[in-house]
Formats: structure tokens, C-alpha cells, sequence
């Protein structure tokens, strides 16, 4: 199997931005992935040391999206890539909800890994701050499940709010767990030039902001969002060509029951913990080690909850520990295991089919010692966690810097890069 | 790279199906798969040699679908295999309009050459015949561009129309080659017990049709389906454990500008062009031999004209000969190239999502023995080729029998079977 690498990362700010379509704000991306990348100086074969790459390098795209607003249902991904000007390249729209490019960036890998492309570019995009359109309605509901939750009324909100009832009761746990998610990513993303809400906010306003689904507030809930985000993913013998790149170590995914009520347990998501436990075995990593192997760690908190039972299904403590965990102050930026680094979906922000390939970039630039005032010092590995809908998908990936991979037996290389990014 | 091959394909009738779900026509299509496959008697190792493959074996799953009549938007795939009880398999939904469950296959190849996975259920589904939703109408124009086409009044028949006249004036052929693909492709799919319009039609029935976008008359153009299709590719090794077995010899998939006012000529579909060059590199046919090399092909003929450019766009004739091809017989049933056997889009149907997998089911009966009164003789070696949109997309697969492959130098095996499967 070959192994895949991410060499360029890239997004858009993450906001609200009635002047773009999703072919320019994933245009943006895709411009920022591209000038992101560091061609070594002895690179040859296809990539321009003084330009860099191009997108005649590229054999592959994937495109993640839920339904850019419904501006281009089908056939929404070749429509991108046209405005990209990568005629001929094949380009598949994938979709699983909110983890849509998280799946885009696995495809780029097994593209990768199969041997039929050497570089990929994987990415998503969603447009849903403009409810113009007949058809907004449906995209934002349409990932629930249809017949018993979508079609009673029950929206994501609702959903997950089950989910945290369900949570508090059975672990005993205070509600403020939640708000210090809150706080917790708030204080990240306001270090995040990205950040659609890049603001802090006190423990005091997230638990006593309006309830939009009891025991959710306001601040437990991630924004309505536009944006897009775009990785190159390459083979080791492009990747070879970059001073700065990042190992795909482990990549794992699985999909459960789409409709919440259809599970056996509302405290933790199956699909993630089954994810999880495929992307540590590719990664060699030890579950029970997982918090001393891993560095950093960007979870799928589209509600506080989520982060709450990411904690748990990606096995950083036990059932009912992540409020301690959080509180304790180990997922902080300063902490041993940092989570949303970014700010996360929360505060970040959450255009549906840009969330995990945004995820990676966060991964990518903390990885290669880029990620300014947030940045992890000595992060050499870390996760990312894209949930679709309530648990129907999920997929995770876990990134090393290459310099960590050549310590653990490989290669030895010129072009290696400090976890830090010194050399660059 | 690992070797793919389809080890089971199954579909449901094509039609108008107002009790049936986008589940339940999938399920359909899926427990046909599993019943086709042929577990050799010495077969072990995860494969029941009784029961035959059942779901516990199935590693991954790709499902193609444009929307499913607006059903379940967001996470179909995910949906569907849950009800086929596949927990925890990862699903990944792929739409690339009425070439997606094409790509749905190829990504399933992908996952078998990545050696990610050994058995992968691939398909496509499509509910079209109830217009009872708002999101219908939304489904059926949306995957032509958006801005100047669709937004402009212009259908996918006004497209294709666009096509053909411009076809017509540059060969300066007789609209009487349209008419000649529907009676050919009826003629086929009258001899399919899956098909929508199995009926046969005559020259001057389809030539005095209602016109429905000049030169397009009705007869010209596919019906609106319901349906789905679904394929089991495996590795060689799981493989190896089934009588019948299909190789993928090559696949190649390119996608173009999605507005046909984009592109450079109205008369070829360059996605298709590049899709073949790159399937048959592939499959290490030489483009110059093409027509002696296939025993058959499944074309994507949406419309009557589109099966005209696929001629030329996949190198079975030069600019023009289309015409000439047809009415010399070549590409009838008997022919020394037979063209969509199945009945094709025309009169088999096309329920979007489907379609591509539909013609890998076509593949798989035809190149083992099971296509009944439409069996082409001796088929050892075939493709498909799936158009999405009116060109924005394109994916081509080369099939042939494992005992052509055997035949060219691969291992000898006691389970190889005939071309027409006498062995089985």
C-alpha cells in the first residue's frame, strides 16, 4: 500500500459572504492549498520549484458538499473543478452530510494508496447563510433521518439536544460541561484569523444564552456557515518534493443507524468510536495510549455534546470522564492533548461540506508549524473527527509530521522539517 | 496494484414502482447481487460455500444517487445500508448526476486496488416517477448547469436536442439514424425482463413520434425510472473462491465543462473521449483495434444521439460513420459489436443513480453466461461507459472473463468458467 501525504492546505475564512458562490470561496481554498505548498529546492518531475504546483499536476479531485445551497445539485463537484480550470481531471462529489469532505479526503487517500493518482486534491464547500432559495429548506434538515425524525420536526439541534439530556442524566454530569466547550473554543478561535464567530465568551454567557434546545444554548451550538477548504493529497514520491508534508498514518470510517432513535445508547456515537479504532490499528497506535501518542485533536463539535462524546467514543478518558478531562484543562490549547486548536465547528464555524477538509487543514498547519498564535509547540501527531447527520457517518484520520515518521524507522531525508517547522 | 473483479451484480426491474421505497428497490437490487454469486466448492476463508456471501463479508460500500426523489438528502448512503443491515461498513454516498453510481464503481475498484478492501458492494438508486414532492422537480433539472442552462428554461432533452441537430448539419446525416437507435436498443430491451419499455418499435414509429425537443421525438428519448442496481467487487483473492468471475480489466473517468454552451463542439463528448483513452490504457487495448477487441458495449444513450457520439466518442467508428455503423447492423445484437444487448437507457430505463451500476449488471450477465435471450455468444470481453449530465462528467469500465485474463498469461485455475459459462 502507498502511502499518502498531505502537502498543501488551504480554506476560506468561514462566514458569511453573500458576494461568493461556492465556486469562488472553494476557488479560494483551493489557491491558499496550492500556495501553501513548499517545493524542496532539488524538486523535478512535475513540480515547479520557484512556482510550485499547478493544477496540471493534479490526476483526481474529491468534492464534499451536502448541496452548495442548491446552486448546482448535480454534478456540483466537476461544476468546481471547470472553475478551477481542471478540465479532463476525474472529479467525484461525495456526500455524507456534514462529513462529506472527511470522506473526500479518505477517497483522496485510497486514490493514493491504490496507485491510480499521485496527487488529489480533496475538499468541500457549502453555501448556507443565503436562504434565498426554495431549496434551502431542504438542505439543512435533509441529513436527519427522514420518515420519524425529519418529517416530526425534530431538527439537528433537537437531535443532539437528546443526546446531551440523555448525557447529563445518566453520567450526573453539571450542565456547565457544555458551556465550557463553549469557552474552551471560543478562546482557540479567536486566535483564528478564519473564525467565523472569533470572539471570546464567558462561562456566564454560554450558560445563560437563549435555549434553543434544552439543555442547549445558544453558545452550545455551532453556527450557520459559508466556506471551503482544500488539502492536496500526494504520493511519497511527489511528496518527496516538499519541504513541508504530513503523513496520513491512519485513516479509518463505518456508518451506524442514521436515525438517533434507532440506537441503542444516546450517550456516545458508535460510528466514531468503530472510526476511531480502524484509524489507531493503521496508525499503530495503542487505544489505550491514544491520549500520550496523540498531540492534538480536531472533533466534531457541531454541539457542545459532540465534543463531550468525542472525548469519549475517541477513547481520550472513560464514559462520563470528558467533563473532568475538560475541566482539569487538558483539552486546553496549553494542555496535553489540545482539542479544536481551531476553534472548532463552534466557533470556526460549519459550512457542512467544508468542515472536514477544514479539519485537516488545521491538522496540516499545526503539523508543519504555521498555526500562529494557536499553534501546539512540538505537535508531531495528531487527529481529525468528522461526524455526518447524528452519528450516521464518521470517519477519522490521524497525521504525523514526517520527521516523526522517519524517527519511528523510516527514511532519513534532507528535506525533513522540524514539528515546529524550524528548517522551513 | 490489486486486481478487481465483480463477483456479483443484481438489479430491480426498471419502471414505475409507487410501492417501493429508495430502500426497498435497493434491497432488491442487493439480495439479487448475492444470489448470483457462484461460491466454488473449495471455498473458504469468510465465504459460505452454501449460503454464498452475506453481508458480514462486505468491507465497504459505495451508493450512487442524484437524491432519491428528495427522500433522504442528505446521507442516503449511509440509509440504505442500514437497512440492509450493513452496521458499521462504511458508506460513502457518490454523485456525479446519472454517472454516479458509475463512479460509485470505480471507487469500489479503488478500494480493492488500495488493498483497503476485499469485497465492496457498489450501486445506485433512483426514485423518479413521484412527482408528489416539492423536491422533486429540483432532482430532475439539477445536475444540467445551472445558471445559463437550467435557469434559462433549458432541459436535458433541449440539450441533447442541441446535440443532435448539430450532429445532423455537420455530417450531414438523416434523422433516421435516431430512430435507428431506438429500434435497435427496443428491439434489445424486449428481450429484458428488467425493462421499462420492453417492447419493440418501428422505423416509422419512432420517426413520427410527438416531437419532444426537435430533432429529438419521444421515441428518441429514455423514460423516467425508478430502480436500482447493485455489484460485488472483490479482490483476487476473495475472488478466487467464486466460479463466476468478472476482471476489471481498466476504468477511466475524466470530467469537462458541465454547460454544453462551454464546450468547444456540439458533436462529441470529450469526457467520454478521455474516459476511454484511459480505460483502455488500462486494460492495454490499443485504441486503433478497439471494435475487434470488445465483444460488446453498454453505452450511456439518454438519448438517441448520445449513443450515436459514444460510437465516436469510444472509438468504435470515425467522425460521422455513426450513421453507417448502425444501419449496417455492427452494433445490433448479432452484430460483431453489439450496443446496449440490455436495452440500454432507451428501453431499459434510467433511474439516474443506477444507471452506471445497471450496465455493470448487463456486463456481468453477458460475460457469464446468464443474458438469456439477449446472451451475445462467445462475450469475453466488454465495456460500459456512463455519462453524467450532458457531459460533465464520463466513466468508462472494461470487463472481460477471468479465462480471457487467464488467457493472457495470468495463473490457471480449476474454477475458471467459459465465456458462456458452461461450466457453471
Amino acid at each position: 500500500m502507498n502511502d499518502a501525504y498531505l502537502v498543501g492546505a488551504g480554506q476560506s475564512a468561514f462566514g458569511s459572504f453573500p458576494d461568493e458562490s461556492y465556486r469562488s470561496l472553494f476557488r479560494t481554498a483551493y489557491e491558499r492549498a496550492l500556495a501553501s505548498t513548499t517545493p524542496a529546492e532539488e524538486a523535478s518531475d512535475g513540480v515547479d520549484a520557484v512556482g510550485g504546483l499547478g493544477g496540471a499536476d493534479i490526476d483526481e479531485a474529491y468534492i464534499g458538499t451536502l448541496g452548495v445551497g442548491g446552486r448546482q445539485l448535480g454534478l456540483s463537484g466537476p461544476a468546481i473543478t471547470e472553475h478551477l480550470g481542471l478540465h479532463g481531471v476525474p472529479c467525484t462529489r461525495v456526500e455524507n452530510a456534514c462529513a462529506a469532505s472527511g470522506y473526500a479526503l479518505r477517497q483522496a487517500v485510497m486514490a493514493v494508496r491504490s496507485g491510480m493518482a499521485d496527487l488529489v486534491l480533496a475538499g468541500g464547500v457549502e453555501v448556507m447563510t443565503d436562504t434565498s432559495s426554495e431549496a434551502t429548506k431542504w438542505w439543512l434538515g435533509v441529513s436527519g433521518e427522514t420518515e420519524w425524525e425529519r418529517m416530526a420536526g425534530t431538527t439537528f439541534a433537537g437531535v443532539y439536544a437528546q443526546m446531551a439530556d440523555a448525557y447529563l442524566r445518566e453520567h450526573h454530569v453539571d450542565g456547565e460541561a457544555l458551556s465550557r466547550v463553549a469557552v474552551k473554543n471560543h478562546e482557540n478561535g479567536a486566535k483564528n484569523p478564519k473564525a467565523q464567530l472569533g470572539f471570546t465568551c464567558s462561562l456566564a454567557e454560554a450558560e445563560h444564552a437563549p435555549v434553543v434546545a434544552d439543555p442547549l444554548t445558544l453558545y452550545h451550538c455551532c453556527p450557520t456557515s459559508d466556506g471551503a477548504a482544500a488539502v492536496l493529497v500526494a504520493s511519497e514520491d511527489v511528496a518527496e518534493q516538499f519541504d513541508d508534508r504530513v503523513r496520513v498514518a491512519g485513516v479509518g470510517a463505518a456508518s451506524d443507524r442514521v436515525g438517533l432513535f434507532q440506537r441503542e445508547s444516546y450517550t456516545g456515537i458508535p460510528a466514531s468510536s468503530m472510526a476511531a479504532e480502524r484509524a489507531y490499528e493503521e496508525a499503530d497506535i495503542d487505544p489505550k495510549t491514544v491520549s500520550e501518542r496523540l498531540d492534538f485533536a480536531e472533533v466534531h463539535d457541531c454541539f457542545a455534546i459532540a465534543e463531550l462524546l468525542a472525548y469519549e467514543d475517541l477513547g481520550f478518558c472513560g464514559p462520563g470522564e470528558a467533563g473532568e478531562l475538560l475541566e482539569a484543562g487538558v483539552t486546553a490549547l496549553d494542555g496535553d492533548l489540545p482539542v479544536n486548536s481551531s476553534g472548532g465547528l463552534k466557533s470556526k464555524g460549519h459550512p457542512i461540506g467544508a468542515t472536514g477538509a477544514g479539519q485537516a487543514v488545521e491538522a496540516f498547519e499545526q503539523l508543519t508549524g504555521r498555526a500562529g498564535d494557536r499553534q501546539i509547540e512540538g505537535a508531531e501527531r495528531g487527529l481529525t473527527h468528522n461526524v455526518g447527520g447524528s452519528g450516521g457517518a464518521a470517519v477519522v484520520h490521524v497525521f504525523e509530521t514526517d520527521s516523526r515518521a522517519t524517527g519511528d524507522g523510516g527514511e532519513t531525508s534532507d528535506a525533513d522539517v522540524g514539528p515546529g517547522g524550524e528548517s522551513a
